[in-house]
């Protein structure tokens, strides 16, 4: 049996308390709590119920010999400094989404990391492991559905009332957060997306702050994301839709792809490359269009397949599947460095808001980034600047 | 018994000829052929086979007392002048939609029609008689849903083979026809789409020319517009995905409408103003809705409503209020001023694919998009530009 990983605990929030009762349930068969860190002392009840050591000091607790790995369960601006002290200390580090608010806070971390290849480096898109969307990625990296043309997500679900927003001070503002439903919510859809899609290589977006809710980030996103070779994207996301809608298109040159709620997933498989069926059919087929009488089920056959996943597993299998990669059993299936494409996309629609104008995502521009960013933590005068 | 208003038919090709059909079977009582008019000097059989007087040039029809009106079922460019030549003659005017390739063009003849109140001037946007698209426009008009907030129309279902394309010289053509997509199909939902849910003010858009057909002009179209209030909204439709998807979604203040296919609508009508529901909600609720303990049924009523059209029906109908409206009876359903906000919105969508750029819609510059349209037919060396 494989090594069980010691796994330290940064922040025993709402979600880091979540992983602790998973451990403590024996859900992951590779891990266990090594220790648990916050800035509050009543936290240190939970980890003596838990039989751990509590530290105060995230850092001492890296240092201390108790963890093997470390997850950072804080507020979004401190996951990459933390994973950079954790990586330095030859600590594996299983950093949260965003892996960080801003492309050159995620970048100096990703690079670091980069000269730690001993060390595992990953970061918690729990969804990644949803069987549906694995399976996704598999159909379109094996390149059967031939090439994107299309794609879009309208991804609503994420609702939420003011009061989730008002119940600490850090959230939903431009220092303490860095964003809205971008980098809250939606950092799941920015990475599944392009995971399973491509990297956009430009971003034109419309955002709306405090829309809806008395906030001073985004409540509301439209997007419009170019990928190469002509293929096209639109990203809508907002906490305001009380029914809020799930659902992803994904045309590509021999099938589509429709996933609804997230559950359901139609795939229509075309009999040759549409373009191919198109220049190759006559006068008559289009006589057949335009009469109704032309009989689509010869050019497509459809699959459909319903998905039900178990509330949790999906965090316990994040976890095991970080262990194993720990132990050297495992790819992970998060690596860090994939979550600066998420990262770059929400900075990339921000910027794209904030200044009108198409934002190249290729070659982007992370110091004009950081300086609006800057611009509106000052405004806010609640929060130290960022650099 | 109200006066039969004789229509003259301004172009017997397939539209045309489908007119003439409905009419000479009677299905629209109030309305009947009153002359033909064609530059195919074939067509006079036709005419002679409905009895009616034939005319190779349209002019002569309509000073010849043998019409009360007209129908324009010619290429788009031609619509304008053909309407402006029409009320000039004290001959009421159904205009094929678009009401012009551009709005100068369409100006022109609104401009025109606006001096002639006697005379009535339409539009043939037959999807407005559409008892689904009805119903909606009366619940967003009746104000019970409360101010726009999102609306996106994934409208697809445009499917074409590059034989469509190839039947005539003019079609897909910048100098012919003066657009694709846009200009040709998706005028319905242009028209749909800003009738419901309003008018926007400005938009971005990419499209792509000649993607996954061999034409000049667009065949996929992604745009992104605002509303007033901060409303925003996404328009797709495209020619090139043979199972298209057809849904729009319209978010309010006090419910969401959501309608598939053209067919199914759902109706959710929150108790109140969504807003004012996320304010009063306390931390119980947050609390609920993060166990997963929420029960939105409490805030929200759905009602579904299916609706079954019957194909010609709708053309019938536009014919029908256009006579009685001609009659004194009702009012245009589809008044031809009205056709200003499609042919408009599809030449920003045009502009700003054009140039990168978000388009002014308030302001919209006419004779910008007139010289970038110039641009594209001189490169074309077909037809002659416009003016």
């Amino acid at each position: 049996m494989s090594k069980k990983i010691r796994l330290g605990i940064i922040g025993l929030g709402a979600e880091g308390g979540m992983y602790a009762e998973f451990l403590n349930e024996g859900r992951v068969d590779n891990m266990e709590i090594g220790a648990i860190s916050d800035i509050l002392p009543e936290k240190k009840e939970a980890a003596d119920g838990y039989g751990v050591p509590f530290y105060a000091d995230y850092k001492e607790m890296i240092t201390s010999g108790d963890v093997d790995a470390v997850v950072t369960t804080v507020p979004h601006y401190l996951h990459p400094e933390m994973g950079i002290f954790a990586l330095e200390n030859n600590v594996h580090a299983l950093v949260e989404k965003p892996v960080g608010v801003y492309t050159k806070q995620a970048n100096e971390l990703i690079k670091l990391a980069e000269t730690k290849p001993e060390l595992q480096f990953g970061v918690f898109f729990n969804q990644r492991t949803n069987q549906l969307y694995k399976d996704l990625k598999e159909i379109m990296d094996s390149g059967e559905l031939g090439n994107l043309r299309h794609t879009s997500w309208i991804i609503t679900t994420w609702w939420r009332p003011q009061g989730y927003y008002t119940q600490s001070d850090w959230r939903a503002t431009w220092g303490g957060e860095g964003g809205g439903v971008l980098v809250n919510q939606a950092p799941h859809q920015l990475d599944l997306w392009q995971w399973i899609c491509g990297t956009p290589e430009r971003v034109f977006a419309r955002a709306e702050f405090g829309f809806k809710r008395d906030i001073a980030v985004e409540d509301e996103v439209n997007a419009l994301v170019s990928f190469p070779n002509g293929a096209t994207g639109t990203f809508i996301t907002c906490t305001h839709d009380m029914i809020g809608t799930d659902r992803l298109e994904i045309l590509c040159d021999k099938g589509k792809i429709v996933v609804d709620d997230s559950k359901k997933v139609t795939i229509s498989r075309f009999v040759e490359n549409e373009e191919t069926l198109s220049t190759n059919m006559g006068m008559d087929v289009v006589k057949q269009l335009f009469t109704g009488q032309l009989d689509m089920n010869q050019y497509v056959s459809v699959e459909t397949r319903d998905y039900e996943s178990v509330w949790g597993e999906q965090h316990c299998e994040v976890m095991r599947n970080f262990a194993a990669a720990v132990n050297g059993e495992e790819e992970l299936l998060a690596p860090g460095s994939d979550g600066i494409h998420g990262v770059q996309l929400a900075n990339g629609i921000h910027l794209s808001a904030w200044t009108g104008k198409e934002v190249d995502l290729v070659d982007f521009d992370e110091a004009t980034y950081l300086d609006e960013l800057n611009k509106r933590i000052r405004d806010e005068g609640k929060f130290e600047e960022r650099n």
